[in-house]
């Protein structure tokens, strides 16, 4: 046994630290904890920096604050302030007692900031220059800085005293221009930046857009306090992406398929209930028309087809509008064009699909006035899911709610309700018109 | 009238290029034409490089093969490639007749790999370096070269006479250490590549785990031919996503909100009509058992809560398995766990959803066997949800299908008749048993 996970210690100090700390988020906490506090600590803290949140938490709360602390101190402030995000506040301030002052602080500033923000994903490890410091200058500073990893340098920020941001210069620049000139003579002013509190969504837009490799992160003076790199975006985006899709089905955003089921509960059984809620609305509809269907049974058969066609159309729209407006591809002037399109393909699609329904079921169960019954309200239904994929997405957005929330369980009510709304009401009148006939 | 674009052009030429081109793709296509031909041919084509695939393709249609040439002439090879991939194969053909030698020939060599994998996002932009050459030499070659960007040299990558990758040196090393030295000393050889035929997917999903900045790419000689960068990746990763949440509906995977609608209707109607056939079978079910709706007609009130519950309850199942086994981060070998965890996730939910429904049918209707009968069914149908939102993802990965593809429509059609299934056979027994006290 002992042999066994010695063993497998080599073999874990092989793997890329991402790799490792997915083979350790696998095992139970205990096993983790166990080959943690085995390996040499600089390979267990890269582990550790790479790890999701909750099995992070787990793990962390194993360990001795002194443990943590040593993990922390041997990452950077930006690895250092996620993983100490996910500490209980007991133990996070433990652990900061226990770190050198200094990055201690820097931990500390980078964690007041939302981790869903600029300030949340940026990386402090940035190098800023004088702009009144001549190349020469700059060259000897960077020669004699051991902290800098080639990836920090493809932009070098250009500052005042006060550290506010004036420009940009490529290492390039800097080391092929004459070493008597100024920052400021070569440094391109044209510089772009984003706020400390911009939000994450907004920045994988502009990256997407703008084709940025960094950006320099600004406070609100203008002070640079940081960097964010394109390769950091890359997660950003699919964990947006992912939680978009998430939240229109009623997930947390932050689901995995090993998420233990007694967590992912938490927020299933929830919006199941909000649905179970509509559904009893959907079904208080069939039952106003309770008498229709007992002298007409046949009906029944239907209600599953008319719902069930709208649901899925309304699905459609509702992605498409959804990931655009995520996306930022559709603006608040969009939205009529939007509808406009979304109302033509529903009366397009409901005429095809009704037409469709409407023949099947007259050669199904012989009855002209059924098949007509059905067809219309297939379109009504249709145009009805169009309607509502566009303006549920674009009224949460104007109500302050991320447009994805649960939008999918509403527009399954509004298709569900108005189906059947359509259909056993149209039924009934056809009842009471020919009656006689059916 | 002339006045008034005179004045438009003079603003579209502050414009971001990639703003410039979000401006002409919301113009019809005429007025697009007249505005890229008045603008300088440097700005229109850096516009031209930035739109999408659907607007290019309109927009280039209206220009002679000429004034198309001179707009790639332009470019970048990578970014003519993409262009000339939005062209018709004659006018592709004529267009890149029109263009120098040297650059028809990379744009060509660019063309002829497919669109979604390492050949067909990389740049062949890079700077690659011999091993046997000295810091000095290399230096000199850099400041000659005035093609290169900044962007283009955070990395430089080590070659063999035979352009074989061999390493990889940081501009930084490169400028700091010893000019006499020879690159293969300095050169870090653990270089990690991708394969030109590389599936971008993958590429989005490597990129995000090991936060690389960027990757060479290599022919199957191990030749390097390209490079990808982070900010390039976004766009995949975005891409991806939109794709995957298109496709569980029924959409192209491209569709975007303002498509115009005679567009969307090619892929939207078709899988409707799949959809439709699906909801037969579901009908067909519901057929079977129109005896028993005929003596108990209350039913008919239930069946849209038991299907929209299953069909809920599958969709959240669905979601998080998708976008997992996208992001790669459940592999095969986690697919029992993934089953067991929504298994009992599904008994869960369907033991509290299913005593709810059950409690508020009895009260509702005052029928005892109803409230049993429509628990139960509730729960069987839950552990059905959770069944075919894991089994139908992975089945179609199985059958080397995008799991994405119209899963959502299969989910619900199992949700659906399975669903129906047991809650009117459930019924029919309880008639057949207790039919009296009904």
């Amino acid at each position: 046994m002992e042999t066994q996970s010695k063993e497998s210690i080599a073999e874990y100090r092989q793997l890329h630290p991402a790799d490792l700390a997915d083979r350790l988020q696998r095992l139970p906490v205990e096993e983790a904890r166990d080959i943690v506090v085995r390996l040499p600590s600089s390979i267990a803290a890269a582990a550790i920096a790479e790890l999701e949140h909750e099995p992070s938490s787990e793990l962390l709360s194993t360990l001795s604050s002194e443990q943590v602390a040593g993990f922390l101190g041997r990452m950077s402030s930006t690895d250092a302030a996620d993983v100490a995000g996910d500490l209980t506040d007991e133990q996070r301030a433990e652990t900061l007692a226990d770190l050198p002052p200094d990055q201690s602080a820097r931990v500390n500033a980078l964690l007041q900031y939302p981790s869903d923000t600029a300030g949340g994903i940026m990386s402090d490890r940035f190098i800023s220059l004088r702009a009144d410091q001549t190349i020469q200058q700059c060259q000897e500073m960077l020669r004699g800085r051991d902290d800098v990893q080639s990836d920090d340098v493809s932009y070098l920020y250009v500052t005042d005293a006060k550290q506010k941001l004036l420009g940009v210069v490529s290492l390039r620049d800097l080391v092929f221009k004459k070493p008597e000139r100024r920052i400021e003579e070569i440094m391109n002013r044209d510089v772009r930046s984003i706020r400390v509190d911009a939000d994450q969504e907004e920045i994988a837009r502009q990256f997407e857009h703008y084709h940025y490799l960094a950006l320099p992160v600004l406070d609100h003076l203008g002070r640079i306090v940081g960097i964010v790199r394109a390769n950091d975006v890359i997660e950003v985006a699919q964990d947006e992406a992912t939680e978009d899709m998430q939240l229109m089905v009623g997930l947390s955003g932050e689901e995995r398929a090993l998420t233990p089921w007694h967590k992912s509960i938490r927020t299933r059984l929830p919006w199941l209930c909000v649905n179970l809620a509509t559904a009893f609305l959907a079904a208080a509809v069939v039952g106003l028309f309770e008498q229709t269907i007992a002298r007409w049974t046949v009906l029944a058969i239907f209600l599953p087809i008319v719902a069930g066609q709208g649901g899925n159309s309304g699905a459609q729209t509702l992605t498409v509008i959804i990931r655009d407006l995520a996306l930022g591809e559709i603006s608040r002037g969009d939205g009529r064009k939007a509808l406009l399109k979304e109302l033509m393909l529903g009366t397009a699609n409901g005429l095809a699909i009704g037409l469709v329904v409407g023949v099947i079921s007259y050669f199904w169960k012989g009855q002209a006035i059924l098949g007509m019954v059905v067809g219309l309200a297939m379109l009504l239904n249709m145009i009805a899911a169009a309607l509502s994929g566009v303006l549920i997405p674009f009224g949460l957005r104007a109500a302050k709610v991320d447009p994805a929330l649960a939008s999918s369980i509403f527009v399954t009510t509004v298709t569900d309700v108005a189906g059947f709304f359509f259909f056993l009401g149209l039924a009934t009148l056809a009842l009471r018109w020919w009656g006689g006939v059916i």
